[in-house]
């Protein structure tokens, strides 16, 4: 009923926990990690922005902001389960797309409706914005797994994470980013004191794509 | 890998929270809550035996210990994103199925297999011990959302959902159950002292299911 | 020692609890709290522009994002301290500007220090863009405080923290922007349900400020 | 004051942590320890089945779900503490048994009374049940401490916790348990990657124990 | 070993939660307990010496301090478990002495044992000092539960914890102390406003007491 | 208005952690840091006492359970942030103190205000009991990042604090008191099993510091 309920909802965002059920020495809310990944892509996009790429700020801003938003619905589903079949992952997606539907027709005015269908739809698409927010939630991804495996969290679900984030990281079609990433942060990442012992797991996927 | 494997990941439902994303004054785990679950039914089933009714110790067992193993897979899903359609609900309980299926084939060592299958399966069937186990799940959620509201959570989805829980409870098919209910224990419920006022609420359900 | 180093000290940001001592129902980190400073920016933003203006949404992603970062060196101040004498708000503030300098030269690559500079200053100028800032910072306090009142804390703090938000947000030069929060926010948030009468407050204020 | 009242107290067993005071990564309440308690005896009394036992279901249900139900009146208390001298064990037990008694009395209906004496009482007798909870019960000691060695709890109680535990389940007289954990569920426990060094420990218990 | 083990051994302190089992809007530790208690010991000392008592200052600061370090061997017993009878708080007073006195025979060096004995031994005795601490332990729990009842915890617990904290605090031989208590502590704490009403629970109290 | 005013201020101590932004696998609050300052001063002025010294207990009391009460004010600023320059330390404790001043004269009876500007003054200064206050403070700090490095906290923060709090307290000039550290407390903290090597830590230091 209205932006007061909009904006109370937002809330519910920091009681979204990543990752729910798995052993963490840290704990990571929907609303902080978005916050996260809207820092990512700034700095990314600066990037591109200085190899001659011309961004969109207003949509990056509008991406990186509300790409969860739509977890307020339905929680923060494992991973293995979104990603189970092709399938179910249609599903969940559907599953998301109508209660976010719902949620605008009964909570936001009239006027602003168009607005919001238009920035709550998914934000990853094959635009330089939609590519800066899938390398940035990525790479909170690789940041949240990384920072369990150098505290010392031995669950292989954690040593996945971190792999599997790498390989996406490196496969994302954005020259400059990629490069940094690859040559500046990952340098520096490998360089930290760790418990489990990132620098090989990482070397191995830098083999494995080169 | 073998029980070893299954044992550890009884671990996992004690960070699975119920009903996430809603501020509580008090949180629950699934593990705690099939606990709990477990407690109620057997009163329940104590309660029917002395009516007459035979008891199946056993299934009822089996039933309220393990009637929410499947959320070590895919989480408490919010229940209003169960119910906004028939047809999400069915997509979702098939999820389960196959994920469960998977960790049973995966997991289980082979002559535990066809055991774990039966235990596993949905237990809100249509036998006394299906039905104790619907009561006794659904009188969890009520007390959860009576302990929020006597506590003075205003938030109007515990309203709801102590409503929708009571409905439900007094319309189980178990009379000597609800019975008991109705005169013992909703009756001491309602004349303690809450915030919110639970007499009110319960008296309006209560007239509408005589 | 680069960005890799800028990227983990945004999780340190994750455990900064806001008004830090006060007894309170829901705790918030400064992550989360940037993150919903940039969901209601983005909100008035759009009405403005809706209502004639122009709004540099590069400016505004920045400067939303980015407006407590500094709170990384010093933490959660808490506000009465802050606010304690213009002389000792002019203090901190330059103890603030000194810690930042020192961690931008430190750590930013050289190319990229101009730009850090610049999206690390005080955001809160008299540009449209720093007064949604201030208006969304302002509103964050608001919802904080209003949130503790409608579960009944009942500690005076939360009382006056209410008040001077609502009267701080009425009087951002912002017309389009004040005029929906008066009447159509405002409207909402005082129909909820609440412990303490949050109606009255809102009034009183409300015929001061008319 | 009548079974509302036992219904609510359940959930105080969510409040009690096991062994309290201790630095541990993860912690665990007394009612997620008595639902894996029961998930762990249901296997072994599957087991024993299979092996030719007959398992009385009801009694096995009643003994896991009830047997730390005392902690409601006196805490997690710890375990040196408990066995600090036979007379001061003695002294304890007989004061939970005096606690238990005064509940019954008070607050279970006089028809339940008769029942729940039975189901309160302490479960670990000479009989397969018996031996079944303190199999379950032990081995969840047996669990905590794992966990905790394995992601690098380095306290030495923890030490003293797996292997006094690990003793006991060896010398319990369930011998198709004991068989099939010591050469399945240790078998693959030792071979997971640990911070602490468990195959270790384990294979000089095991060498003793032989 | 050594005062090394008994130094790291306070930090046990921190885990031990008061009152543990009941549901709290707040926790609160031993530790901080103590320093409380200590804080209002050395008030209520410093009134004493105005009205012309002598203070021994150095056995108030040994007894406030020491207090409950017993608990870190035996934890926060439920208050109801240590009065259910004269003789089961005379078992636990036992037990707690036997554990300390291994705990200092095996860890305190010997030159330090005689001190230790007679630090650690129960301090509420006839002695002024012994009164103060006995009045400012009590006050703690007042404390606790006034917070607990302004916040507008329901819980009948509180109630009786207040009530029983109140009488027992008028009752201390302690003239000046008491006096000031009820006619300026007393007079100001009533005029909170609070959810519970304390007023009504304060009056009683004080016209059975005069 | 009133000791009772006082009196609940202290509990604000309780939600005010130390080191704050930082990740810690264990947190501690200013009171309980507090209540163990209080313990290893009453230790060591013990100690110097049976070496010769004369103490007064009385001052040593007031200035241990006293000299963080500031931070009721100002909340826990990070070290590096209050040691960023010299200029900036004096501006921070001139803060603390005009907050604390206006705190006495606005809360504090006018019969007790001078004893309260006495006992709230800066302790740490040339006095046996200044000295002690200055150890025992250092000290904690010791201890908190002695239990992190312990339990494999791998920020590097952690390491120069124990590095920074080991140098510290070997120059205090408390002859008996650094002794008895250096000779027994120290030789048995490094003969922990520790994640971190701690014994390599402080060698390098101890051969600094000879």
């Amino acid at each position: 009923m209205g932006i007061h309920h909009f904006f109370t909802s937002l809330n519910d965002l920091e009681r979204i926990i990543r990752c729910p059920g798995r052993f963490k020495f840290e704990e990571h809310n929907v609303a902080a990690h978005s916050w996260k990944v809207s820092q990512y892509a700034m700095f990314f996009a600066t990037l591109e922005e200085m190899n001659g790429a011309t961004v969109n700020w207003k949509s990056l801003y509008e991406k990186t902001i509300n790409h969860d938003f739509a977890e307020v619905f339905i929680g923060d589903i494992k991973t293995p389960v979104k990603h189970a079949s092709p399938e179910l992952k249609q599903m969940l997606a559907h599953v998301e797309e109508k209660m976010m539907e719902k949620f605008i027709i009964n909570e936001i005015p009239e006027k602003f409706q168009a607005i919001f269908f238009e920035r709550m739809k998914e934000g990853k698409d094959a635009t330089l914005e939609g590519r800066l927010l899938e390398f940035a939630d990525k790479l909170d991804q690789f940041y949240e797994a990384f920072a369990e495996l150098k505290r010392g969290n031995i669950d292989q679900e954690f040593v996945y994470m971190y792999q599997s984030a790498l390989k996406k990281l490196l496969g994302i079609p954005l020259e400059a980013t990629v490069d940094y990433f690859r040559n500046e942060i990952l340098k520096d990442a490998v360089q930290e004191d760790t418990h489990i012992d990132i620098q090989a797991l990482t070397k191995e996927i830098l083999n494995d794509t080169k």
